[in-house]
């Protein structure tokens, strides 16, 4: 692994640097939340905790690294001090894998300022990119209902962590499994892939490249139809081979075809007429080709054959929303809080060291709605609940007792310093994400203007924020 | 580092192993090329490949990664001839940071078929994300005139390596610096930050805060004036501190203020003008705030006095493109011209083992058109150069002999699987890009609308394309 240490924004440095410099370096909250959804989306995902935990485990400023600090200017006490740099503080985050909305502390470091300070880039940018990349594979997911979605990205990702990442995370927030065979490996994550068209243009005949691929693979042939003529050449050509195999006596574990350009709507429809008439009902459609969750839809309207969605670009750049905007804003320093105000009332933050608990229906476990809270804050779910709009503060709903249950949604990644989180492997971290999306009503799920969670504030919490806000200048 | 040799599709391992099976595996070519600039742009930036010679350097499939493929199933002989696997094959290519255009081989493979396939998901990766960035910078160098960009974008950027190969691309493409630390570092580019609002929330007063930051940093102090209210507090504070600076004597290298919300126009003019009165003309005003090249040319046109553009989001993901959509397509097999037939024609390859060639006016050492030919053709400036336009072939152009200079634009990088290439620092790749930018008439570098570059073919590739399109049933 490359030394990602310094893979940080140099401000980091310099404020770290100040904050050594000042007399006292006091405690700080930070929290890392968002703004918006991706793509309208209902919700997100939160995903890039392990690879976090990872980078912060891992911190370890080289000699090398701290020798090109010094030519930067920056003085020997510092340095020294990064020398030795150990955090120390605590950190709390929902689990990888939970729907999320946004505003809410999706992790929150408490910890010298200094040391809280300079872990904001890399949290940001694992973040960022994990939850993006999560969120638009449940967005895919959603669209091609209980058919399978493959991630086949990486030669369009941007550069090979945002392949071998994005995979990842694809496979949380919904996809099946991934051309990438590294994210295979490391992940434990299910891989798959069969030939290119290049595969079918270096033999004579597209039967013969067929035939060799079948031999080659006979328990596991998907064979590319459309690197002549899909209908006249392609299918006729695979449907001999399937015949082939069955001579032989060979039952495959999986065989078909794939489509990666034309009309996927009627090819997928003539093909798998094709198909059934030989016999081959069992036979597999994968589609491929500019895929999304638009395109799916739309293809799922026409009545579509395809039975796989192998998604490629759109996936692993999220290309219609290509940055999640996640933000790390200081929440509270020697112990007072903090509010960050802004014209952009969207921009102002939720001072105060928090928490957030979800409000689930008892009946149903769907959830109700979502409340941050003050750390000191706490709730029995013997007593009524009375949660209200923070922007419309008139509009409030009351939760009879025993009606609903409450979550607290963070969990202890560190404390004073130390690790003390079971990593969860990804496979645990896909299945909890399809739990998560089924606490979800429908109409949370859809994929345009869906409903939009409330989150609200606790009543101490809204306080708090108004005093803060007067405090500041700013009319409420 | 990471092994990166099983970060590739799994397709390309199945068809490897079919190659491995088969009794011949010829040499194939293949052509590594894009169909469209990125953003309606006129032309990109080629960008990775000195990390496209680092990945064929590093191949090595470990006994780990051997064991997983048998898990998968692939056979003994296969693994035993990856075990040993080293690129034996021939590599051109055009330089990093060079000017280049749609359909145009950028990097050209001859190699055994099962060679050349090996490598394609890594090539396509690394140059699909470093030309984005590369061109992205480009852009907005070019909406920012003379002015400074620095690229400000990690946080953003998808996972760790789009941050820190990005910020590479986007130095060679145009920006000036970048925030990165580790990229600073490893790529010998300018790195530049200053301090957050959280910087300034810690502390009591913002005077204190600016204060304490200008201590620390006499030589080099930007203050962020916007986490209050910019006119009214951020800029008189500031002003103040550049005050106390002077009569301490002190004058620094580099002094000024960033603005990071609000109406950057309106804001930088006023600002000017109350640093202008304060005596402090050569403050610098810096601006970032959700920047882009349509962002900075109406900036521009509302005659803002903003000196340095911090760009990030929108850069480091391309926001508005975020995929740059090369691809790696088989052209010979065998000794044989191969063509990829498609209902769409701009998918139709271009077949056969090739040169690009790029035609200079004399005069004044701009691109006339750049030409594709056959690897065999030879060309002479001493005569007269025909150019006609393979879509609408009656359009012709004549060049008088000694009125043009021919340029072969790919250099050898691999001979025989030996790398035979000096790799040029990413300064002087910056450099280089810079000239190659001079080398376009205006009308090219237009951010809308923008000339499109005649791309000809040689009369000879001309007719092998239409004798092959024509062998496959397509009627020309």
């Amino acid at each position: 692994m490359r030394n990602n240490t310094l893979l940080t924004d140099l401000y980091q440095l310099t404020m770290a640097q100040g904050y050594f410099e000042k007399e006292k370096c006091e405690e700080a909250v930070f929290d890392l939340f968002y703004r918006r959804n991706p793509c309208g989306h209902g919700y997100s995902i939160f995903a890039g905790l392990n690879q976090v935990i990872e980078f912060i485990e891992n911190i370890n400023y080289s000699e090398e690294d701290l020798e090109y600090l010094a030519e930067q200017g920056f003085n020997k006490g510092f340095l020294d001090y990064l020398r030795d740099f150990e955090f120390e503080g605590d950190i709390t985050a929902v689990p990888e894998g939970s729907v999320v909305f946004p505003h809410e502390p999706l992790i929150k470091v408490k910890a010298p300022v200094l040391q809280a300070q300079l872990l904001e880039t890399s949290l940001l940018n694992i973040v960022n990119h994990q939850s993006l990349i999560a969120t638009k594979a449940a967005r895919i997911a959603t669209a091609a209902k209980d058919r399978s979605v493959l991630e086949f990205g990486l030669r369009r990702s941007h550069g090979p962590d945002a392949g071998y990442y994005g995979a990842r995370a694809a496979v949380i927030g919904g996809c099946e499994g991934t051309s990438n065979v590294l994210a295979g490996k490391d992940f434990g994550v299910k891989i798959s892939g069969t030939h290119a068209h290049s595969w079918v243009m270096t033999f004579d005949t597209e039967l013969e490249a067929f035939r060799t691929y079948a031999r080659n693979f006979p328990n596991s042939c998907i064979l590319l139809v459309d690197t002549y003529d899909t209908l006249e050449s392609g299918v006729p050509n695979a449907i001999k081979v399937f015949e082939e195999l069955q001579e032989k006596g060979i039952d495959p574990d999986l065989y078909g075809i794939r489509l990666d350009s034309g009309d996927l709507a009627y090819l997928s429809k003539e093909a798998r007429k094709m198909l059934d008439e030989a016999g081959f009902e069992d036979a597999v459609i994968a589609a491929s080709s500019s895929l999304d969750e638009e395109i799916i839809t739309s293809l799922d309207m026409q009545d579509d054959e395809i039975d796989v969605f192998g998604v490629g670009t759109k996936l692993i750049t999220s290309s219609s929303c290509p940055a999640f905007g996640a933000v790390y804003k200081l929440s509270s320093y020697a112990g007072r809080p903090k509010i960050k105000i802004s014209d952009n009332v969207e921009k102002i933050t939720n001072p105060g060291d928090k928490n957030l608990l979800r409000i689930y229906e008892n009946k149903d476990r769907k959830i109700i709605a979502d409340m941050m809270t003050l750390q000191e804050e706490s709730f029995s779910e013997k007593e009524e609940l009375e949660l209200f709009d923070p922007r419309d503060t008139w509009k409030t709903t009351s939760l009879a007792s025993e009606s609903y249950k409450i979550r607290r949604m963070h969990e202890q990644i560190y404390s004073r310093g130390e690790m003390v989180y079971d990593l969860p492997e990804v496979k645990e971290i896909k299945e909890y994400c399809q739990s998560e999306k089924e606490t979800l009503w429908e109409e949370y799920k859809r994929l345009i203007n869906p409903h939009i969670m409330k989150v609200n504030l606790s009543h101490n919490l809204y306080n708090l924020k108004q005093k803060l806000l007067q405090k500041n200048g700013v009319k409420a």
